[in-house]
């Protein structure tokens, strides 16, 4: 890639504090001097687990899952997705949560895409996998998780992109891949 | 569509503290019961603006901005970026940042994807507009931001996310995004 990746890191931390910390995420303000030698703070959310999001596709359709979510106060339709504890592989907290979510299971597993969510304030990051080959079993969720489960065309679901229904950036991104693939014949 | 929106809150709160505050994020835990009606902790992430990028395009060819992000501690390349007030026209915000980064002004705006970046901690929501019919200028960055302006070609940017190297989620949308109108032919 000819994009240069300079190493040094421009910001200085001066001192640190824990503002906060649940099993979920972690709050830390730094006392900083900026890239222009200015001092400033930074307050940073650290997340304690992965964000870990399935594909599942059978035939032009996906498994899309519906929840309400709480810091948006809104229901959201969603792949399926969950966090994967650090020392899990992803490929297998994936398998999990599609599990959990919808009961399904999958022969082939591949990645499809992966992000850091919000990148200016946290450290989050997300991967997905595109699932296929998949058999039917008995959904477990988890006791804050209240889901609908629908299959869907991929093209409504791209559609539902286009008018904003759909907005969880795992999903977006996801779609949008899907969508790519199939244009360049490439979906299985 | 045809899925379904549930209006009703499946969750409960019983009380919300302030737990922090900058002028970014602000940070409330709330002792709620949950959907299965047993009491927990949601620690919420309140975002203090809009995320906002644009994607500058011209013969094939976007303009990205390298800077080392904090959270990460790390460098990443992005379309240009920036937080727009909740009560600025995001479209304006948008033409701020990109003529503040990069110096560029542009004749032709049209939003490209609407995403929430990390709806299971926080309400951080993120536009993305193409910006066609550049015009360079001067730019101006802010005194945080500490910038590399480049252009490359979609293709290149495209591969680079196919890498795993350009992973932040507003440039990974946009560019797959850009990518499906280029094979679209709507691309201008």
């Amino acid at each position: 890639m000819n994009l240069p990746h300079p190493q040094e890191n421009p910001w200085q931390i001066k001192s640190s504090k824990l503002i906060y910390e649940n099993p979920w995420i972690r709050v830390d303000e730094h006392q900083v001097i900026n890239p222009s030698g200015n001092p400033g703070i930074y307050g940073v959310v650290h997340f304690q687990s992965n964000a870990i999001g399935v594909v599942p596709y059978e035939n032009g359709e996906i498994w899309m899952v519906g929840q309400y979510r709480f810091p948006l106060e809104e229901y959201q339709w969603e792949i399926p997705e969950g966090g994967g504890p650090f020392d899990e592989d992803p490929l297998e907290a994936a398998k999990r949560e599609l599990k959990e979510e919808t009961g399904l299971t999958a022969k082939n597993w591949e990645p499809l895409l992966e992000m850091n969510l919000s990148n200016s304030v946290s450290d989050e990051w997300g991967i997905v996998y595109l699932a296929t080959g998949l058999e039917s079993g008995i959904a477990s969720p988890e006791e804050t998780e209240d889901l609908l489960v629908r299959k869907v065309s991929l093209e409504l679901a791209y559609e539902m992109v286009e008018k904003r229904i759909i907005r969880d950036s795992l999903t977006v991104g996801a779609i949008y891949k899907m969508m790519l693939l199939k244009l360049q014949g490439k979906l299985p």
